[in-house]
């Protein structure tokens, strides 16, 4: 195979060379009725936005050019198999879940997933057994699971289908995937990572290993966030023989477009391509502009970015991409951080209520990373920050305990919450009287804002202790019907 | 509300236009990374692949510009509620069903349904009581069920949750709708109507009314078939009470990438302002196109196109912009058709045996019917058409009864199938012998094409006959064990 091609996003050139007439689907005819402002943006995508006609191949079906570049893109990322999605890491994760869970199956569920996690467990009707993350006591933020923890979970519960971790999180902080392959594999079971904002794991010594990499057995990539796809491009990446391809392909089929988007794959196809042939200098290109920021940066210690601290952070592993950024003297909040700097024409990823995280990637240039600074500059100007006096994290304000409690099987169902949300069935008792009752809500203290307790999951002593720490010491329940947990809604039968 | 506006496509721009820099998702920063071809292509695009950043609003939760485009396309489509899909027509029809179906509920659903209509049956785990369309005698296809039919199936079963059409059929055929919505509402239940080919419906005098129009509850359409959204944008309407939309709208959200892509909403927001604008004129200039290739056809009397015949075609209405030829002659199959045509750079929707289906659209122009006509001339030539004899249809060559039993309730599980499919549990028969037991294969006689049973679904005395009068007619069962079908596989335990 030669990675120099991309053979899906060739061959929808060479159609379009060939300017042949349409008498099919898309209505557009290329883009034919395209007003000029809409031409501007349009014109050139709708193009080549085709559908399964002669030599293009079929996603649901590949033996042509989708398959071929499906190929390229296992030899490039390090998978056996890859197949090419287009409706995001969403769908990657509700496909590998209902591929390894049928109704009532079990699986070990890290607490702190991206919500299609969630939805893939409803949609399967299947069992999770939470494992809590660790909490990282710098920054606040919910970090990755203990591979001890995992080792626990799976000795609790040898029947479970399969372990699956979200790593990296969103804030680019991850764990040692490959201990916990090693112990997943040791128990017989395949390891689901949700990959989502690492696809350019790998590539260069600076960034964390891949999933794959690690063991992993099968792994779901956004290769539109951190690598160069449309968004919604994404990527599922299997090794191994522990999942069962064929009902993989089949989910994926029942749950993506039987009329996929063309562009959105042939930009899986150069994105690919981009890093099959200059993966590492392109990120050293883009890292050269985080670089210059953190040294812009360091004379305003007003601000402080996340670190890893080889010995006190709760994680292994941080995606140098990612950068959060807040104010050390407690000015400002992460959402005003965010107002501000979005006043300078920096439009950012996220903001919590402490820190704005911004994302850099491989297209990041210099330019950007000075505008950035000079924003950081202006603001820290305008408020004074440097005048001012650093504060402790709000997190440590308090001492959260570390909370590793392995939970009882969570079930879910598409209709279980709707089912039971009529209010006749929910009591709302005190927090202590909530023991080995069903939670009608869920729970999630800020800090440090992990999801202690899901919706259908029974309190359990531990966790009710856990919980009622947390609330002396000062800790928010933002959504909960009772912000301080004093009480708690529960559902009136009993499990 | 403005319909000269496509807030979501001017919300983009005007972000674009500011030049913000981007310390967010995706990776390729605008576009940034694409090499010179790669430019030509995706450049305009990438340059407004923005996600929810401050401004842009959130398809999952839609309060702003994607709202306010919403509500315009259910101004434009006469919705009561529109909800922009970026998955397809596929993702309405799943949501659509999981939103009426829990475990085990009935649904009436028509035979010749869209895959992903049995997909969502499946998700849902939802049993399906089938109506058989009718065959149209002229053509050999399968057209739309009967009002009657959907009548006895609401009688018999009235813990049905609500009945589900495919309308119009792939070739443009729809039926009656409004007949349907009465019945329906006489039973008190939803009808879901699957209209991915029909978007134009309505918008002028010489197509089919729109199935919102006729009183359908919920309704499916792909934007980018017929009209001029980017392929996987569609759209799912709503009106009245008997669709819960809370339920709807989490399902989509479950079912949906967490990040859309903004191009192909953008998309959707400008195929609406076309169609609000400008419906009925752009689709005049589309239809004047149609009727050059008719009159351009006319001598070539060895073709033969299908045109509704008031009495006797198996269907009501005849989407003018689906156009399907044979050769009548007999000399070339519908594949051969297409491989002449595409010859002649005339690429084609779809062919079957005997058919090429080819897709115009309101943006088709007198120059394409006019490349498409001489091709059908130039292969008339080739072939020596006009001096050979036109033949009558395959179809009519043997006399197929019209079918229109309705079944029993077909189970459906993602798993279902799989988990019987080991070969241990199959037993081969003779059809008189299959009465009362479940198929374990799905069996499709062509002609007419229509599948009369479905994996999992009991084999009954009246459908038995039905079958053995097939076989005995000479139909062909292609994809079955035996395609004689003197013996069916079925699975060993009975129901």
């Amino acid at each position: 195979m030669d990675r120099t091609h991309a053979p899906l996003f060739e061959k929808m050139v060479s159609h379009y060379r060939k300017k042949h007439v349409s008498f099919h689907v898309p209505g557009h005819k290329s883009g034919k009725p395209l007003m000029t402002e809409e031409a501007e943006f349009f014109s050139g995508i709708m193009s080549i936005d085709y559908t399964e006609i002669t030599g293009l191949d079929d996603l649901h079906h590949p033996d042509g050019v989708i398959l071929e570049a499906q190929r390229l893109a296992a030899e490039c990322f390090g998978a056996e198999k890859t197949f090419f999605l287009v409706n995001g890491s969403t769908v990657g994760n509700l496909a590998m879940i209902l591929t390894v869970c049928r109704r009532n199956d079990i699986l070990i569920v890290q607490r702190n997933v991206h919500k299609s996690v969630i939805h893939g467990l409803m949609l399967a009707g299947a069992r999770a057994v939470f494992l809590s993350p660790r909490w990282d006591e710098e920054t606040g933020l919910a970090a990755g699971v203990r591979p001890e923890d995992v080792d626990r979970a799976l000795a609790a519960y040898p029947e479970a289908k399969g372990v699956l971790l979200t790593n990296p999180n969103y804030y680019g902080m991850g764990i040692d995937i490959s201990a916990v392959a090693r112990i997943a594999h040791h128990y017989g079971k395949p390891l689901l990572v949700d990959e989502a904002h690492g696809a350019h794991f790998g590539f260069h010594p600076d960034v964390p290993p891949s999933a794959l990499s690690c063991g992993a057995d099968a792994v779901v990539q956004s290769t539109h966030k951190m690598l160069t796809a449309m968004t919604m491009g994404a990527m599922l990446h299997v090794q191994g023989e522990r999942i069962d391809r064929n009902a993989l392909s089949r989910n994926l089929s029942i749950l993506q477009s039987s009329s996929p988007s063309y562009p959105i794959m042939a930009s899986l196809d150069l994105a690919r391509r981009t890093m099959h042939m200059h993966g590492r200098e392109r990120l050293s290109e883009g890292l050269a502009a985080v670089h210059a920021f953190h040294q812009r940066m360091k004379p305003l210690s007003c601000f402080r970015i996340v670190r890893k601290a080889p010995e006190t952070s709760a994680y292994e592993t941080l995606d140098p991409f990612k950068v959060t950024v807040c104010d050390a003297t407690g000015t400002l909040s992460g959402f005003a951080l965010q107002r501000e700097l979005e006043r300078f024409g920096c439009m950012v990823e996220m903001a919590d209520a402490r820190h704005v995280l911004l994302v850099f990637s491989l297209a990041s240039e210099m330019d950007d990373a000075e505008r950035l600074a000079s924003a950081f500059l202006r603001i820290s100007r305008q408020f004074h920050l440097q005048k001012k006096e650093n504060r402790r994290f709000a997190a440590n304000r308090y001492s959260i305990p570390q909370y590793t409690a392995i939970s009882p099987p969570v079930s879910f169902d598409l209709h279980s919450f709707s089912e039971t949300a009529s209010e006749e069935k929910i009591r709302t008792v005190r927090l202590e009287e909530a023991v080995h009752a069903r939670s009608a809500e869920m729970i999630v203290p800020y800090p440090p804002g992990i999801p202690v307790v899901y919706q259908g999951e029974v309190i359990t002593a531990e966790t009710a202790r856990y919980l009622q720490s947390l609330a002396e010491a000062g800790a928010k329940f933002q959504g909960a019907k009772d912000p301080r947990l004093n009480t708690v809604a529960v559902y009136d039968h009993f499990q």
